[in-house]
């Protein structure tokens, strides 16, 4: 499978809280995505820097969205995040998820979350169990 | 130091991203916070659970709290999540973080988050670089 | 099932790695293991630090056991190491490991690590495969 | 700084954990190294697969070396390991390290396991803490 069907990509740009922050998913294709947030003053922490958790939540959503990519249900066992670099309030941040290995229901998947200007800004890496209840239901 | 002063928990309060999602730190002791978030519609994701990066703002939360309340500014350098257990749409779920091991400028924190009932519903451990700056300024 | 019978504890005890490091598994019960390390002057570095992969074995090797002592085979998904202590020379280390979470396949783990004084040196956390092939054939 | 002098390579050459087990350093640059082992009989597990902490074990050597490499000492504050497939018994298994961010006495490294035919194994990510003292005294 090469490609992910329209239904499926239009189920995941509903989603509820990615839409909430403002982060898109730009691109999918089967275990593999690309999201993007314009970073806004709702983004920051009380230190006045670009929140983890809105870094981490820029990750996710390319997480979910790839590892939902199969036609199939997945759900996240783990997830860690490595911060690299502080990022640039008013930036913008985007983040690309790829299956590093499958094996039976289990897929290990990497995230790099990076600015505008290409600079790291994040690692994450993160377990996905894949179930056999078709996305779409 | 046995309490955290006022003005450090006031600062604390205004954090943008965490009054986006309606996230509350509710008790803060040096190196220790408990905090709340009550799950609404928009802390769902595209498969109608509540959403991953949901639960780990809220775990954040309590995590900057706690790393920032002895007097001097803190910053995240690494935030894993194990996911134990689905929360409950329109339950309300806590995180509680305490420092566990303090060598020079860096500090180790464990979090648990729990629904309303106890139940345990992800694990974090994270590591803080403690820096030199006054937390206030 | 309160006991793991005599013939796994047997084979576990039969580990080629761990015994070429001198790791026994002291006591077995269903998900939960306590292993032991008296460090020798092989289980230093080249800093003459106690090397973090004994440090980290001894905690696989409490892990491996609890996860294979339900009567099928398991195996290590991933696992994170933190250190809070250096270890002393000389010392013995003592593992504890038990199940936090199962869900169908899956089970979360967690293990601490302690000196002989009851001194936390490392904290581990690790997901294991539960097959269902049986453990003895 | 280009090249690690002869003299760091000797210490490093001269760790005694990784002798036991038959680790060896084949190369290494300031914040890079590669390094090898020869499987054995004594890397397997109770189930008869090649132990995780052999390969824990090897990732970390080289992340050791590639992080005592700048001149100065440095301390693993915590590494993760993800395994993606099982290693052959009998087979020779190479890890290769590289720093990836340094924020001040901070570094950030992955490490990738690769079987002999450069299939993956296990990906690792570490945080090592680089202090002052001269590496050699």
């Amino acid at each position: 499978m090469q490609t992910v069907d329209e239904k499926t990509k239009e189920l995941i740009a509903l989603d509820p809280f990615a839409n909430i922050l403002g982060i898109e998913v730009l691109e999918l294709k089967p275990g593999w995505a690309r999201s993007a947030l314009k970073l806004r003053e709702d983004d920051l922490n009380f230190l006045g820097m670009v929140h983890g958790a809105a870094i981490f939540s820029l990750a996710d959503a390319a997480f979910a969205a790839a590892s939902n990519s199969f036609g199939t249900k997945a759900v996240a066992l783990s997830i860690s995040i490595d911060f690299m670099a502080a990022a640039d309030p008013g930036d913008e941040l985007f983040a690309e998820v790829e299956l590093v290995s499958r094996a039976g229901k289990m897929g290990c998947y990497n995230m790099q979350v990076e600015n505008s200007n290409g600079k790291l800004i994040a690692q994450c890496r993160g377990w996905a169990y894949h179930t056999d209840k078709p996305f779409e239901e």
